[in-house]
């Protein structure tokens, strides 16, 4: 796609120990080096790139001054995380990275020892490091060892709860342990920048705990030659400080802010904590996404996500889309609605871009409520909007309303309150892998009594889900939609309101029912064309609703054919079993039904294309093609039978 | 039990609105005789006790000031509600508290519209006081209107994420909004005391706005004669306020402390509040728990959870028990277990007497850890400390889990840590009713790959899964076991553990099998005898493991018999719908078979003895047999077929 970058010293780094002949200089050419690399290896992969590109100079200092993999770098996040994975015995493989059988776009465990931690969801790093600390000090022994733990978090993951409960708890602990907050909100202007070089050179240069001490208020009793420093640098701090103060007070030692960017800061900084610290110690790094790459540091976004880009020009080469995203027919679905109902009001946890909100928060600024990484408060949030009158669409992911799931069922179900919950990234998601997965959310909230639970078959289904749970107001509802592109069926103008618990038929066959709950409504069509071209017309059933489950539809279907299989992207637990539970208790199975249920394997996926995914999980057109033949007994070379 | 309280002042009031024509001197005696009378009703019901007596005088103030229901006050967690309940048209039932059919022990929005929002989990008030705030603002109408939002909430449930998200959320957003601060932590020693009567003395005399700009430094601004006590305002705020200038980072203006049982300084400091609030504002205010009420101030608990007492003596009256309590088994258990494995620690999430870890604590307190009420930090925590080598147990009621599910997916699942998971208070659980119930959790952990999930039938079952838990060290493993006491079967001298996904036959017979997934199988062994009285003998086995099934046992039960019974107490999605699913792929359907699966209804069950609750669940054993009768097709009334 574009030539190589040169790149002499990063050559010679296969891993953190051969950087450690490198000299300073050295190293501040391999920093340059490895933003290079970054950027050539994103623009044929796509990916994360603002992330990395902030953290160059932050990764080759960790890895110069600390011992990995014996000591724990656990990147919060893992976006940041690609020059790390070039540092560390994964440079060869740089180029696979979110592809099938390639790197995966974050942390893992399972990919290197130079991965302590592995991530995706925010605000895990400092409980982990904390974790490690503590195997640390109680003689725990993986193979690598434990050295120190050292946890590299951004402004936007400390605002999940987690992440203050894990300051907290280390606070109250005392184990040594670092935290680098990685803060690239603040931008560093020239003034604050000279202050913080100078309190950075002043850090390196003093004794750590004095400086420690200084920063208590101890100040009288420093040696003389120290106390007018040491005076200066608790003032600053004071000064500059957002966080000191409030790190401080929950028990951390806090250094900084110091740029993120110059290695003559972060250099000596790093080596004086290695050196020195005792317990627990905040360093404040300011950084800038997208730092070095134009394209990048001038997008709004900073280049978080991108495609596949022209290096010199920043290009990025988007696939033509074909239909619109169900993300953006959820968003402009609710918009509709929400021009003519002002109760309505919409809910993201620091995803507005992703759930497609960033429209409701143009449109209608005071109805639009990012809560930041905090799904716990956004549930009960929301529950007390609907308690107060309004009608309030959570939109998450379903993996990240797992973290909210206490307060689905504490808040929401319990006093059944019509919290509308807008389910993003249902089923498996691609490119993310398993972290992304959005494979648990029917079978966790559809056993809740009161929970109305519905998938969209197709984006037209969505428009009419979101117009369902409008109109529902008698207690909490649930549609859950995929990542990526709709099927391209026509868009109905509005919304029409579908009546609670009642699915749809597609086709009236013969001898096997296909009841479908969600997106694989279009693979269920594409088996049943090649089943009837081997003289099999299966039924096809859309059941739109796993709770409450449409009785009377399914007892028929199961009362008219030899065979009824459901199929749903997620795992066991959830619309199947549910169908299951019928059947079971009306006496159904008593006297024989070929019942099967088609939900997600028994593993974690890695990632792919969503196509490839499915195929790995077993439920594209071919599969149900082949679970049919074979739940009707039919062997499937060749012959058939009528 | 005793004599009632004299209580003149109380007897006329039903409800908030007549405390409005009280003279501040009534008020004080109100609270007097509100205390007594919350004193004679848990003397009968037995309940949380010292909760409620440290907020008697805030619980009178709130109500004298504010215009409840209209206004919302949120009782955190709701054990300190009772005197609450007595004041809001509930004195009638306060001594069914906790009862079957009685008053909650905990506020609920269906029992009394001046319950706003309910509560039972920690540290939900101040995402739900904003929710309330919020919708206010934007015109949502609830029959009762929405005036101001009050959260109170306590020091402990501080230590949650989730009241940090809900604080951050809420200074950014700059809604009015009162949280109140319930420190009963910090005792009240009379310097401190002196000045905090200074301090709201001083807040409800000045103009609330010039005290916030006070707070804020712009002392200069105010006119002179308010100068000089503003200004020493300030400077006691920042000697004295534990918490000040942390709330004030995150947006808040800081009221506080004020001596939490002095009407004197309640009443005027809330009136100032009411009076002049503008944005987000908190009051720390300071109370004992079990506050004048000597043997629960006395107590090393203060009362927290109590039995029936003498109202003179303070003395409990305990049923005598029987048997071990499941708790005590496996604390016990994990002890005996970590005297030889210097590997185990203990996590607990603020629990450390409820899941019997204080013992460990004693004896291991290096390896013991009680992270706060902070259950996703503890979650991730675990992950790491078996990342590091070490064999965590992380020991939560299941209602609690679901707070950490995010993490136990993303950080424990997915990298196949082995982290041993002790579920206590899986199941119903009694007087704490419904926001209690352990329901969820096998739906919820079964179908994460990698998984290992456990219920014990009995107290000597728990102990060998302890023993299981630490010798499986690949990956996560459950072991989930109910409130309250054992069988009181023989206990092993020690745990031996139990092959993975192997479960035992405990009587072969013929026709129907039951297949029991947790303790109920007491109930299906006294069905079984009672089925035996009617010529049927059902085959009884004990699943042990959710995951992985024991497949074999599982297909030649079905095979063995006309009809299989599962039986959990849980709801559906959990054990006998991963049954369902293999009985479904292994094609045993298909040539039928009587397949019931006994779970928890669609319902949240209220308070009740848990036998009484598992009687409204249709789980116990005369509901079993009646169940096999049915299966069986066999009439139930005197006649029986072979």
């Amino acid at each position: 796609m574009t030539d190589r970058p040169k790149t002499p010293i990063l050559d010679r780094v296969t891993r953190p120990a051969d950087m450690k002949q490198l000299s300073d200089a050295e190293l501040h050419q391999l920093a340059h080096e490895l933003r290079a690399e970054t950027v050539s290896a994103v623009s044929v992969t796509g990916g994360h790139l603002g992330a990395g590109l902030g953290v160059v100079e932050l990764t080759v200092a960790l890895h110069a001054v600390f011992d990995t993999p014996r000591d724990k770098v656990i990147w919060d996040v893992g976006h940041q995380c690609y020059p790390h994975k070039i540092l560390t015995e994964r440079r060869d493989r740089i180029r696979t990275l979110r592809q099938k059988d390639g790197l995966s776009g974050f942390t893992k465990r399972s990919e290197s020892p130079y991965d302590p931690f592995g991530a995706a969801h925010s605000s895990t790093s400092i409980s982990a490091a904390l974790g490690f600390a503590v195997a640390r000090d109680l003689g725990g022994a993986p193979p690598e060892g434990v050295g120190d733990a050292i946890a590299v978090i951004g402004d936007g993951s400390m605002s999940a709860g987690m992440a203050y409960e894990a300051l907290n708890n280390a606070g109250h602990l005392k184990k040594r342990l670092i935290v680098i907050l990685n803060d690239n909100e603040m931008s560093i202007a020239p003034p604050v920048g000279a202050m913080s070089s100078y309190l950075s050179r002043l850090y390196a240069e003093e004794p750590f705990q004095e400086f420690k001490a200084a920063a208590k208020g101890a100040v009288s009793l420093l040696p003389e030659p120290f106390r007018e420093g040491a005076k200066r640098a608790k003032d600053m701090l004071k000064g500059i400080a957002v966080g000191g103060t409030l790190f401080e007070q929950l028990g951390f030692s806090y250094l900084g802010p110091i740029d993120g960017h110059d290695m003559d800061q972060l250099l000596p900084v790093l080596r004086t904590v290695k050196a020195r610290a005792t317990g627990p110690i905040l360093i404040h790094v300011l950084t800038k996404k997208g730092k070095g790459y134009g394209p990048a540091e001038t997008a709004r976004d900073k280049g978080h996500g991108v495609s596949k880009f022209n290096v010199v020009t920043g290009e990025q080469k988007k696939a033509p889309s074909n239909a619109p995203s169900y993300t953006s027919v959820f968003a402009d679905s609710l918009l509709q609605e929400a021009a003519k109902d002002d109760k309505i009001c919409a809910i993201t946890a620091a995803m507005p871009d992703g759930t497609g909100l960033n429209l409701f928060a143009e449109r209608y600024p005071s109805r639009c409520f990012d809560v930041g990484i905090a799904e716990q408060h956004g549930v009960t949030f929301c529950a007390a909007l609907a308690a107060g009158g309004m009608k309030p669409f959570c939109a998450m992911y379903s993996t990240f309303l797992q973290r909210g799931y206490d307060q689905v069922v504490h808040d929401v179900a319990i006093q059944r309150l019509p919290v509308r919950f807008a389910i993003d990234r249902a089923g498996l998601v691609g490119a993310d892998g398993a972290t992304h997965a959005g494979a648990f959310d029917v079978a966790y909230l559809a056993n809740l009594p009161g929970f109305v639970v519905m998938a969209a078959a197709d984006e037209a289904e969505l428009k009419h889900m979101v117009a369902t749970a409008v109109a529902h107001n008698d207690g909490p509802i649930a549609f859950r939609f995929p990542r990526g592109e709709g099927n391209g069926v026509d868009l109905p103008e509005r919304g029409i309101p579908l009546e609670i618990g009642k699915g749809r038929m597609i086709t009236r066959g013969s001898r096997v029912a296909l009841l479908s709950f969600g997106t694989r409504l279009a693979e269920v069509e594409k088996a049943a064309e090649a089943l009837s071209a081997k003289g099999i017309t299966p039924t096809i059933a859309d059941a739109r609703f796993a709770k409450p489950l449409d009785r009377d539809m399914i007892l028929a279907l199961a009362a008219d054919h030899e065979a009824l299989i459901t199929i749903e992207e997620g795992a066991v637990g959830g619309f199947g079993s549910h169908v299951a539970q019928l059947l079971a208790d009306e006496a159904v199975f008593d006297r024989g039904l070929k019942y099967r249920s088609m939900v997600l394997p028994d593993t974690f996926i890695d990632q792919a294309s969503p196509a490839d995914m499915y195929a790995v999980a077993g439920m594209n057109a071919e599969q149900i093609e082949a679970k049919v033949l074979d739940t009707l007994g039919i062997a499937q070379i060749g012959q058939q039978t009528a």
